[in-house]
């Protein structure tokens, strides 16, 4: 289906805010099979928003408005929707009941605002009220329109949750089911992907499989149509299981989950200890896992050696090994790993070393080679990478890499 | 006056790209005193290019589109403005010369593809067609409409070099010219700034000045409007002059410096060397260092000291220091700052040792508590800051001040 996205509010027109809600429902849109033909951002102006809403509606089969929907006197939507579509505010007990139960260790002042998220244009149908996650869904001259909070992960939430289903439920009889997962890839290409697990709806148009890349790893979704449970639930776990079958240790986590939240359970989960010895990255690789909080029961700690003397006098790589294989090469990747791994006491000892240009590179080391090495109890593993693009995404891609060889390691890869 | 910007892409609408160029234009136009009513993000799709310009036409004072101008077949904003607004198609001889000028290194079929880039429709002015960058200017109904490239590099630099201009001469006799300049500040808050320098509009409506917390720093802009050179050259000179005069130091660049980049000039100016010690900032600093190219130069490297044993065994912490006054206390982020002067031969060596949270706080020491302390040549001096936020906000807040305490070092303060 064609549809439309209306973004409300003063704080996104005014430049405050960058909107990132009606970009998210785009993308989800579009991995569902539907196509976005316009998104609007508007102000808190109740005649823009109901001229909006009215322009949309004529053009679009759908439309998902957001923001605007709290319970202070700037929030405007639902009274300007009330309007334009002469349909009367109307209240639901039933709503300011859930409202009550959800907020009831809320201040006085706040819980009497809420009161007013209990009033919605007439026909419209409550989407979720719990966790203070307002939003609604009328159907307008045989049109679905959803109403979604513009804070970002309500809205978020709410989408993938009630949203891309009810969409499917109206596309008719084919589709009165939807399911959707994305899994989060590190150490393949778009490309490679689509090559080992193709599209998925060339001969099944039930199953649509996507591919963004957000650098420097690889998004994938899945998005499972049908008829009834059963169907579904048989369709989904095929092409799950088909993906995962695939694309095996590539998959890091669901898209809710981090590379270094990741590694950090695992290295929970083993009881072991990490240090890093990091140079081109600069303190990425550390600085990534320490977002974690709870990381310092197996972080130690990392050195960022940053010149050649560093390596040496913090690390024990002997002059020699840089003199004979260069700062950026498997032997010096392994001295490092192995030093950090000896003065720091921990488990595992990763290190990084490679040329993030833009200068530095040589025909035989071009900008973007990284070095990395893994120094555990079994001994020490050395790896090589040629990275793509200016300074910044190689030292991103190498983080990426470092943390997942970690992963990899200790998921017995 | 009310504008509306409209981008133009299918990779926006499809969901693969965050359209980053409205919200710029939007904060840009805010910050001049325009309001933006609406923003509308559309697909490369001909007859909705025409109705969305001409319903934003007919709302607005001035339009500004963006994107699908370039020379490949999916751009069509030109053809489609041409029709929507009965303006046939015009070749310019003279921008297919510029075009040709810069271009002349390009393969054959990159400049073949260019030529298109020559047709406007009828009556538009070229805004700059240097460095590939394709812009142009039409009065339709006695409204400006200002045509940007999507590429937002190359959108953003127009905007601010001619459309803001013009759009003040638009305004009348009293605003021929516009000058603008936005000042990046470290270590003032947004009221501390807004109390110490005010509006400046209040009693001279040429001038404004705009904060903008973009966490962990402000950024203040002033915008200078006036009839000619010489008035305007001496209303932003006195303005410029008493925003430097109150905010001095706190100022540490402009809107395309970055702190690293500032400490690095001022590193290599001074010929000095640098090393860090980090806890809770787990290596944020040194990678933030070294996202700068060259930064070898002056930067030796760092020690991430997350546990308590690295600290004492990398960087010579002693154990007593740390049992007595707490591993976040002035004295141990002395004995840090200290002990990787010590241990890396740099000139400087600056810690951080903090409470990120969310856990770890006491009455004495709440979470945000964080202490730095610079070791130089000529002794050591220690601060204690209380950051608000979560922990990666306190983690943010702590790089910064930490990156900050050295460029006031540096410039004397």
């Amino acid at each position: 289906m064609i549809g439309e996205i209306i973004a409300i509010g003063d704080e996104l027109t005014s430049g405050r805010i960058l909107n990132t809600t009606s970009y998210f429902a785009a993308s989800q849109l579009f991995a569902a099979g539907h196509e976005v033909a316009a998104m609007t951002t508007i102000g808190d102006d109740p005649v823009l928003i109901g001229t909006t809403l009215l322009n949309s509606l004529h053009r679009a089969d759908f439309v998902i408005v957001t923001g605007g929907l709290g319970g202070t006197s700037d929030d405007l939507t639902t009274e300007a929707v009330a309007d334009a579509l002469d349909r009367p505010s109307t209240f639901y007990p039933e709503i300011l009941e859930q409202i009550r139960t959800h907020s009831k260790n809320a201040p006085e002042q706040v819980r009497l605002s809420l009161e007013k998220l209990a009033w919605l244009p007439a026909g419209a149908h409550a989407l979720k009220y719990d966790a203070g996650m307002a939003g609604y869904f009328l159907v307008h001259e045989g049109k679905p329109i959803f109403f979604l909070p513009g804070i970002p992960h309500e809205m978020k939430q709410l989408l993938v949750e009630t949203v891309l289903s009810r969409l499917a439920v109206w596309e008719g009889e084919d589709a009165r089911l939807v399911r959707q997962r994305v899994y989060r890839v590190a150490g393949l290409s778009e490309t490679e992907i689509n090559d080992l697990i193709g599209r998925g709806g060339d001969d099944d148009k039930r199953i649509k499989i996507g591919y963004y890349p957000v650098f420097p790893e690889v998004q994938v979704s899945l998005t499972v149509a049908a008829g009834n449970e059963p169907e579904i639930d048989a369709l989904f776990a095929a092409a799950d299981g088909r993906i995962r079958r695939i694309l095996g240790l590539n998959i890091f986590g669901g898209p809710d989950e981090t590379l270094e939240g990741v590694v950090g359970q695992s290295l929970g989960r083993c009881g072991l200890s990490l240090a890093v010895a990091e140079s081109c990255t600069g303190g990425l690789i550390a600085h990534r896992i320490t977002r974690v909080a709870g990381s310092s029961v197996y972080f130690y700690g990392g050195i960022v050696a940053y010149s050649n003397l560093l390596k040496e006098q913090l690390l024990g790589v002997s002059g020699t090994t840089i003199a004979q294989f260069g700062a950026v090469s498997a032997e010096t990747a392994r001295a490092m790993a192995e030093g950090v791994r000896r003065v720091t006491g921990a488990d595992l000892g990763l290190s990084v070393t490679g040329i993030a240009g833009p200068t530095g590179g040589s025909p035989d080391k071009p900008v973007g080679t990284v070095c990395f090495a893994l120094a555990t109890n079994d001994g020490c593993r050395e790896y090589r990478f040629l990275f793509n693009g200016d300074r910044n995404q190689v030292q991103e891609a190498s983080c990426l890499t470092g943390l997942d060889l970690i992963r990899r390691h200790l998921a017995g890869g």
